[in-house]
């Protein structure tokens, strides 16, 4: 698949079929994760394949208890929709991922200096490889941003210096939709893409509205 | 160009050719990064396109200043090689892009409530479109991580709620190299795949060395 087209059919995905991935099509989206940049090569990230059902049903419970506290900051109509929205595939997809970074893998690191954050970053950029690669293959990604890391943490058994930096469900789709849910749900829109491009300084526009090639 | 040519080709460049990226190339690598995921829909990213060579040259400065105290951590043949080193394209590169992140985008952001650093990782997803994008068009693009994002804030103006993620160049690179360059001089080696795949817990191994599909 194309990188465009994976960029833009890529979605965050909550209704899996519960068809398992071939053990080649995992590897070959697994060794795409593992060929993202790394600040100084230091390729901080690791990959916790979760298949247990007992473990998953563990995290969903995490997951509704912290999504339980979130839907009390909407009242309303807002509240309403909130509740009404799928946000996670954990029992549904049959493969979890953890996916974590070794904040001191490879001792002193080429340029990661004055910004630790890096090797976060980096494993960030193996996560969005992962996604697209994925698509690629036709599987589905969902990213479940609403736990608790460090229950997360002691449930895997993480190290000190290993910290969760995103917990995914694997799976093929029931679809992949045109558009992100939030959008087609209105609880948020698309930013114009000139309302994030600044020339030289924050917040002086690059493009004049309208004067861009048009989409995608 | 194909998803997975497009990630294992991709290589940090700091060697560019001085020509200038057509408009319609730079809107399809931001208008790719735009598309990337966000936790609830945030979209917490904007774009400095920083193109003035005075601006680029405060930010090497910067570099030169940082990087001669990263140099001091590093003796004898390790420090010969780290000095020998080019890390960066600041000047070499036409065009260089500030990525921040905007901390407060959005007010109650849905999903963002435990675990507060997914705006961050939201913006590394676009960083990594961004480069896979620009490989696909051909365009290099370089992350500097060696710098002091304090200083840089201030220089392009960044309101208190926004954060620098990412300092990068972007231009046609001389070449796009076989290997990562620290791979080349022997600065670190690839780790393999088995080592970073658990299976249930973190350190069981997934795969036993030898078993896995070959490569790329």
């Amino acid at each position: 698949m194309d990188v465009y087209e994976a960029i833009f059919s890529r979605r965050d995905i909550r209704k899996f079929r519960p068809d398992l991935l071939p053990e080649e099509v995992l590897h070959r989206i697994l060794r795409a994760a593992h060929h993202a940049p790394s600040v100084g090569f230091m390729q901080p990230w690791d990959f916790i394949l979760v298949r247990d059902r007992a473990t998953r049903e563990r995290v969903k419970a995490i997951f509704d208890r912290e999504n339980a506290r979130a839907a009390e900051r909407y009242t309303g109509e807002r509240r309403r929709l909130y509740d009404s929205l799928k946000l996670e595939g954990i029992l549904d997809s049959p493969l979890n991922v953890c996916v974590t970074c070794d904040r001191s893998r490879g001792g002193a690191v080429l340029g990661r200096n004055t910004i630790l954050e890096t090797d976060l970053f980096s494993t960030c950029c193996a996560i969005q490889n992962l996604w697209l690669a994925a698509r690629a293959e036709g599987v589905g990604v969902g990213w479940v941003s609403i736990l608790d890391h460090a229950e997360i943490a002691a449930m895997f058994g993480l190290p000190p210096t290993v910290l969760p930096v995103a917990y995914l469900c694997l799976g093929y789709p029931e679809s992949f939709p045109e558009e992100p849910m939030l959008r087609t749900v209105h609880w948020r829109e698309r930013l114009p893409l000139e309302d994030v491009v600044f020339a030289e300084r924050y917040g002086r526009p690059a493009f004049a509205a309208g004067t861009r090639p048009a989409g995608p």
